[in-house]
């Protein structure tokens, strides 16, 4: 998650790194799929490294979606959408953004979804979520990919102890 | 788009196979995403044939999703998410199911998308829309394939014309 | 719920008188709350006799609301709120309309509410529910309020059950 | 908006009393409808001064609405309901929170919505907005109340000069 607006270029280039690395990961990179910003950026990156881009948008035409997003959503309910995109994600990202990207933090936050943010600094308003290493701080975007494995083995490792 | 409820031999024998053709085509499959009924068998015939499948799911929970589904997306948002099944999908097939198809029929017309019958009898409800030829009914899924063909050149034809 | 395209008169008389018989029996109306139609004819009615309108609308514009809507609802949801409609509605009364009506009968019928259909003839593709008692038809607007208080009743009688 | 966890007494009583003053004033209270925290205290507050209050719910279920709201819109779409409520509301206050207040203060600023802050310390990560004046700071419930006249007053105003 990040802004729609225009970002300076070190932004455009994590964003683009980090979907690089996504996709050579063999994950799939979602998210709200406009042309412009750290979303445009991101999803570049995938392509870029041969990844699959889910864009989820907030309008009814699929014209607004980026050339590098290979699934438009049309969900056309605005940025209701926002909650789709954390429910969605099995970890969120979040680069610097404004509104819209706070309140997928806040969202993903809400309903128990990791968050890493990277180089985005959120204030004093979501340090509770630091302690509880839900808000993670990350640099580099090679950082975020690191941090990602760990959470993705741990939720894998909880699931097989129900099995167990 | 079909019931997720149980589903006679037939309707499922036809979903799994118009899954099937979709894939072939190179299209994406999409449809309600859960593990029942029409949305399973078509997801299925898609994934037999090397297809990629997503699945807009009402809840938030993706082990709801069935397992022919590459992509669930939790919206959360219930069957509000209807909507976004009909507003992503460039065309909406329908086949037997109840009162959740036919909300997704009726939303499709009414945003102007078109809409393949494969054998689920609407009544006179939509006739007006079969006039129109918005609404169209096929008893084959090979019949559906070559209509939504003719739909995307047309589709595409006017999309040229703006440029010419 | 009912068009928000132009009715004959017959029908426009009937939401009117209905919207006022509600009004009058201390009910809240609820429509989709748009400034045509069934919805203004509804909303007009009870406004004429004293009521409380609720309008539940698609957009983020509260001027598309009718003026005869006390409390617009701006759901930014496109037709996604027409499931809203019917979860909030206590008993969902259905006049002539085309899909829009139809998506909303679908999604009442699916989710279990009571439906009455005021002269909106569904044909076919709902009568499993005429049988269940869960769809009923009715001619005359005061004979949908008298439905109307027997399905109250019936609920009130099914919550004092519990504490017996 | 405001939390729904336990809170403190003096940010519940300062819900409650901002509760009778807009109730007082003849505004109608939005808030998100649930039995608890900041959100049962500004509608208890607006009930006990004969104010009109509507609650829009994450969930399908009516009991779960706050005995002081009296027109619960069950939304069925979960969180995305945040969206709708700040969408509805022509002036938004927010009184101290967690990540669903943080993600309303969010969505409001995005869509251009004035937020009043109540004793709820947004920090650093609103700041812009404080500079433009959409994100006004509040000591006590009058200063809201006669800052939301202010509101209504340029809105007005500026409705008017369109006619001129």
């Amino acid at each position: 998650m990040g802004g729609g607006e225009i970002v300076n270029a070190d932004d455009y280039e994590d964003a683009r790194c980090l979907g690089g690395l996504i996709a050579r990961e063999g994950w799939i990179l979602l998210n709200g799929g406009r042309a412009s910003g750290i979303m445009e950026a991101s999803a570049r990156g995938a392509k870029e490294n041969g990844g699959l881009t889910v864009g989820i948008l907030p309008g009814t035409n699929a014209e607004w979606a980026s050339e590098y997003i290979d699934i438009p959503i049309l969900t056309g309910i605005g940025l209701a959408r926002n909650y789709i995109n954390v429910l969605t994600s099995k970890v969120v990202v979040a680069l610097p953004g404004r509104t819209g990207t706070i309140s997928e933090v806040a969202l993903a936050l809400n309903i128990g979804k990791k968050v890493i943010s990277l180089n985005f600094d959120l204030g004093l308003l979501f340090k509770k979520y630091e302690g509880d290493k839900q808000l993670i701080y990350a640099k580099k975007p090679q950082e975020v990919v690191d941090l990602i494995k760990k959470i993705l083995k741990s939720d894998f490792d909880k699931e097989v102890e129900k099995y167990d």
